[in-house]
């Protein structure tokens, strides 16, 4: 089967590493740019009756990568499951699957919110969520029971002088915190308080440190 | 994107027609065999700590009937939505997803409940089901803000002789039952008591009426 894309998705990461590992978590608008070529106006015609929408999208950056068993970051790296067995990217097929609220629809640009895209991902497909379907409050995963912590997001002075002098200094520091409390570290690192990490998100570098129940930004660059 | 099929969907149902109208309706059991030349086994390691799984799969029967927009049943086929705002096979790509209970695994199939599967669907993907980032328990749709309503069945005289007689009679009357109870009727035939309708279901053909909260089935030919 040939899929189509539909439209492009427009993230505030640029890479993979910012990414909340599951979408729902992090309260980030996105845009969903629907192609003029190929969806006409009138295939979304009622879709603002849907709260939330599935948008089957393409792990476009890990193309050409498939595994048959990961490691996945919630397990500490420490043990291998079943790709299928796991969300994880690298698919037979790398179909990305994610539940956004809509915020807004204007003509064939969508604002949704909580999904989990690296900037440029394809789309595929758009789907509401049909509560009475898709909500299986008694579902389980024994090794993923609960959604991972959120931990405490601080700035340092030097990042607070940078983020004070930038354009959008407000909702780049929501950015921020809403994306780094959701600890982008790959998981199979061990707590080294003093280790720095770099991670590109909207249009700034940006550097932290992470203990136990904090996540800590020692400083930004544009 | 090229998808490769890893798998198909065994179902009771060989056409659209007697399939439910979405995924979690009716208690059907329906098998996943995965191509041992496409997946391999390790890649389901893990796979039996989820109660439930996503399924993308391909609606096969619709392909090149791609609509913009459609009616969907639960409007009575009064009302034109645009088809992204729909479950409507009739997609840009036809990708079907469903929720599906995992009962058990055996190999490279998987034995799985509640699906909404023609017979032979291809699979593109399997991912396990995660409560805390799947259910969104406030979500909502206006147009199909509740299931269905579930009808009773009921089996004439000559039903229940022919039925009787099946080698498989108890399994096959429950998948009656549980398949007929959602009404598998296009929605925009208004009331018709006296009309029967038929339907291929496993390897019988079902001949029923509807009544205001009751199918009944009138004849069952093998």
């Amino acid at each position: 089967m040939i899929l189509q894309q539909i439209g492009v998705v427009r993230s505030p990461y640029p890479t993979k590493f910012a990414v909340p590992r599951q979408h729902g978590l992090a309260r980030v608008r996105c845009f969903i740019e629907l192609d003029p070529g190929v969806v006409e106006p009138t295939a979304l015609r009622g879709i603002e009756e849907a709260t939330h929408l599935w948008v089957i999208f393409g792990f476009h950056h890990v193309q050409g990568r498939e595994a048959s068993t990961v490691r996945p970051p919630r397990l500490g790296g420490n043990r291998r499951l079943g790709v299928l067995a796991t969300r994880s990217p690298f698919r037979p097929n790398p179909l990305g699957l994610s539940a956004v609220r809509l915020v807004a629809v204007d003509g064939l640009r969508l604002e949704v919110e909580s999904g989990d895209f690296v900037d440029g991902s394809p789309v595929y497909d758009l789907k509401p969520y049909l509560p009475w379907a898709d909500a299986i409050a008694d579902a389980r995963v024994s090794w993923a029971a609960e959604a991972p912590t959120r931990l405490k997001v601080s700035f340092s002075a030097d990042a607070e002088r940078t983020l004070r002098e930038h354009p959008r200094a407000q909702p780049l520091r929501a950015l921020l915190e809403e994306t780094l409390a959701w600890d982008p570290r790959p998981a199979y690192h061990t707590a080294e308080p003093d280790r720095r990490y770099g991670v590109a998100i909207a249009d700034v570098d940006v550097q932290f440190s992470v203990t136990a129940d904090e996540v800590r930004v020692e400083r930004i660059v544009r």
